[in-house]
């Protein structure tokens, strides 16, 4: 028996990713034992009862009755996005320390609820699981940024693609994805939020947004006001500039793709997607693969998050992300979305409070 | 001697970028014949008499007497941009035809002026010099586009980023150059307006635009109400919507780059920017170099679009760009400057009548 | 506790790929338990109760002893190359599976000793790890090349490239290693054997041999008949050639990389090699960096060999690599290590034996 | 009229390449003039009369009289194989400079007679056109290996491989081509030669050669002893080594590829393989193209060549390509070609006599 000393661990939701979270708490994380996991659903419990509870996992349908769990420390939070801050809270409220996959909210003021739950229990970890802060390109382009290797850091672009799913689920999933922009390029936000900040100790103020977008593949879309292709600008307060893009219809697959220019260089990352190390001389040409799916794409670094979360736990040590980046995160989402929808471009004065133009006059 | 029918022509202007068009025309464009060069200026003159004179090109430092050259058929119009416009419509007006180097004119009503010349004189040929679209890569893109590999183009990002060059030769620029948007990105727009009607017969109707930027390393640009890095974002009518970046300050070189992202396709131009086939592997890791400048980049671009306008002439056919298109970038990039120095969104009709929000409310 | 049979494994050896094969069993090998380990050096028994021990790994300092190890199941040979057969032979005779790192041994006798062991215990699994077979670019092509995509596999070209390292470890090292056909090439051979063998059931039989080398930076190689830079070329009966470069002065790191050549189709892998995903743009130019080391290139591979070694002993199916193959790569090693040596091009029947040029006749 | 003194030229043979010549002469080399063309063949002729003619060149099918044409200065040997020694000895004979088409000859005496006839006018500039050492890509690479970037050049790997022709003309070919050695490996021996030479006087002195092959898609190749891949290694005195690659079956197209390795750093020209800057993303993957054939590849080193010769004799410069470097390059491949088709191994003394295995008891 080892005589080390792991984190408790359970999972609540076992969908796509919660299952992906439960594996990787269960088999790659060594610091981590998975002791308990909650869904509701038959479909996820089945799978659950082959591949978890075998490894001696209790499993559980009643989300509070987990909680209760003896020697439960800590929950990773991987249900539906609508359920997140729930239980989220409950789990704060417990005692227990939080991973939730992000976002907290689509909407902002339940992410205050989350927030302000945590502030009252200083002693809780929590954190938001923003993925590609623990893939190694991106921590690598964050330790040159921080590093001061491109000067400041001043505009950054950066995209999430999608691959195509003709099956109509993207338009089922915009009533409860906050839209393209909460739901995909929260992670983009967050990048511009984590390397606008990487050489100061706070985060960037946002001076205004505007977004556009259309729907190239999916006119249901509209239903939820939501889109296919978005394109949003974010301008914050001292002369930082971000520009995103997201997709829902990237034939050959996922593409995330990030440029950090600063005042002396950039750094690029995923200019030139690829699967692996292979490429195909056919007499059509040269081809490539890229990955399918997110997962396929960022793999390392959920199981990267899932190891410092439960370091950051058990050394007792700040967790890798704060929460008021996470929210801040969805604040900024959430005007690209107002503004995709109004067509109007969104002002906030330097205490974050949305205004009528006024920054405008101090322009140029 | 040749029995072969060559065109006649002189360049205006004997810069930076007109003894680099003085030179195409004269060595590598065969079935031109460069007979004549205007500039007023000595050290432009010293170098004409060393290397146009000897090959029988005749100066002229008046640029009426240079229109008055017997046979001459054609000027390529390449003094600073200032002065494109007069010297365009004094050549139409002569009976001449024309290559103009973009833009026309950073102001509108003067490209009207240059437009409204041309239509009274439609037996004369005008084009203004978009190289980009004489550019072999940018080529093999348009004809993917057209002959329907990525379905229908709707989103279409594109940057032209400069190297760093700190004389402060920006700033002085920035007086003429119309502004970052004008200049820089006026090339952006031109292919944002080639690729969206690669399909139609139209250009594309803009609905709104609206401009961000920076001055990161220039802020005396400020004057000129400009910057050295911009954002720009064109909306327009039937679900098209294009982004730009542009910069003063690449540390490598120079970088054009542009995705174009149809329904079913994206067609990416020069996101591996490199200067030829080399790389080098070295303690300190894998390196290859950039395009340093505009020209290196594009010097074939722009043989060619000499080529096509001679042979366009010669033969009597369309020029390959048309001039309401190269009028309307301009108009473009001036809305989007002017978005920049107001910081408002900017909204067009169907008519191209500028007007207070009016899309807005049909928007989602 | 979990109800899941997983197996119990021992590692001998805790150098430097000792103590990642042990790390690997221990925590990235769900089926598998790593119940004890073996060294004889105070500073890896040192590493081991650090990182071993708590984890309930009991440590030996004694190789028989640890054959007794109750419940033991299989043995990961992870030695100095000297010791491989040894303890792959003690360990068959215990009854004890073997994987054991490349090579079985340098010396053909020796290497023809554990295959008689392994042949005279039928239900032991014994696989020689070469991990290449294991890295996700080189199973796609595989499987590129064995569903046909390329046609016949005719040429291979392969390279393995370490960084230069100015200690003067190499030359230490060539007294054990074999040289560097057996050392470096042997993966490539490897590979030669896997790919020409894609799609027939037979292993391609060698006709001959040439080697040759420079000691570019190590004059000192020399006193161990060794090079530090070496090219082989291995001519196969029926049709197929494979032609090897090893470097041991590979300035930005290691490059392993391979080209599998068909009569329809060429597959290529790490053709451009990088560490990730990011490359720098700066004032000198775009950089990226490469692997560190072959560990740093081939992590996930080696963890991919332990989890399928595991699951073929539990499951009691064959394990991927065959022996009888990896005996014929140290045989191949071994005679390029010779030709190297003698200056001479070395001659094989189809049986295997070498001979005087006779296959020459029928050359042509 | 230019009063520029510019070369007057003439092209004999106007096949495939002559065409080429022909035209880069008459419009794309400024200080060159194109007077005359010979061509016995009425297809070639044709075209001349369509394409040469109207300029002005004086077309010949008599190759004495194209010789006394007036005031002819060079001529530039483009005919098949067999007659370019013939041209280039009956030109120098007449006075007139020589570019010819490489290789001089595929057999080596023939090789001295030109040789023997240009050292005895030593005031006629000669030169065999290896149209690689005018590639920027090459050339940059070259600056760098002079210029010291990766120390000591040490092994170099060069590779051409031509886009698969089914139409069987490789075979015919075959019968004149010297073989696929001589052919296509010359210019990558030539490679070798330039930069094992870069920073010495000196042309490196082969030690011995080895050659392999294989027939994969044209059996009858080996009816002219010849392949349609081979794989060939040369070994110089004072450790460097080259090692080689050539096929007629790459199936997207034409692939060079060099790489210099030298004692600090490595330069690759051409590892990633491309038409120019586009990539499509398409359902299928990540695709490009690569081009089609050696003249798409590399027509503007071509163009290069032929302006660096008419500046080396308008200056009465050395030209670029020393003699007899490129009857070195013949005399290797022809020993290349010879180890093919007997299977041995060739050895030479430092003197250049092939020797029996001399070299081998020096080895290490």
């Amino acid at each position: 028996m080892p005589a080390v000393r792991r984190l408790r661990v359970a999972v609540s939701g076992l969908g796509r990713m919660g299952a992906r979270h439960a594996t990787h708490f269960l088999h790659r994380t060594p610091k981590a034992e998975l002791v308990a996991a909650f869904t509701p659903d038959p479909k996820e419990l089945a799978w659950a009862k082959e591949n978890l509870e075998p490894w001696g996992v209790k499993l559980y349908t009643d989300y509070d009755a987990l909680l209760k769990h003896e020697g439960l420390e800590a929950v990773c939070v991987a249900t539906v996005t609508t359920v997140h801050a729930e239980h989220t809270i409950k789990a704060i409220e417990a005692g227990k320390h939080v991973l939730c996959e992000k976002p907290l909210s689509t909407k902002l003021e339940i992410c205050e609820q989350v927030l302000s739950t945590a502030r009252r229990n200083p002693h809780i970890k929590v954190m938001c699981g923003f993925s590609r802060r623990f893939d190694s390109s991106y921590v690598n382009a964050y330790n040159l940024t921080k590093s001061g290797s491109i000067g400041r850091p001043t505009i950054l672009r950066s995209q999430t693609c999608d691959k195509y799913d003709p099956s109509g689920f993207f338009v089922q999933y915009a009533q409860f994805s906050g839209g393209i922009f909460v739901d995909c390029n929260i992670h983009d936000i967050d990048l511009a939020l984590w390397f606008f900040s990487a050489n100061t100790s706070t985060l960037p103020r946002v001076k205004s947004v505007v977004a556009f977008g259309v729907t190239a593949l999916e006119p249901d879309l509209a239903k939820h006001g939501d889109v296919d292709n978005g394109v949003g600008v974010v301008e914050f307060y001292d002369g930082q500039i971000a520009y995103f893009y997201s997709s829902r219809m990237n034939p050959p697959g996922q593409h995330d793709m990030t440029e950090i220019i600063g005042t002396t260089g950039k750094l690029s990352v995923n200019a030139n997607p690829t699967t692996g190390l292979l490429e195909s001389h056919l007499a059509t040409g040269i081809h490539r693969d890229i990955p399918q799916n997110y997962y396929e794409r960022f793999e390392n670094a959920f199981v990267e998050e899932a190891r410092q979360f439960t370091d950051a736990v058990l050394d007792g040590t700040r967790v890798p992300i704060d929460l008021e980046s996470s929210m801040e995160a969805v604040r900024i989402g959430v005007a690209l979305q107002d503004s995709l929808r109004s067509g109007k471009k969104i002002w906030f004065d330097r205490e974050g409070t949305q205004v009528e133009e006024a920054g405008a006059k101090a322009r140029l």
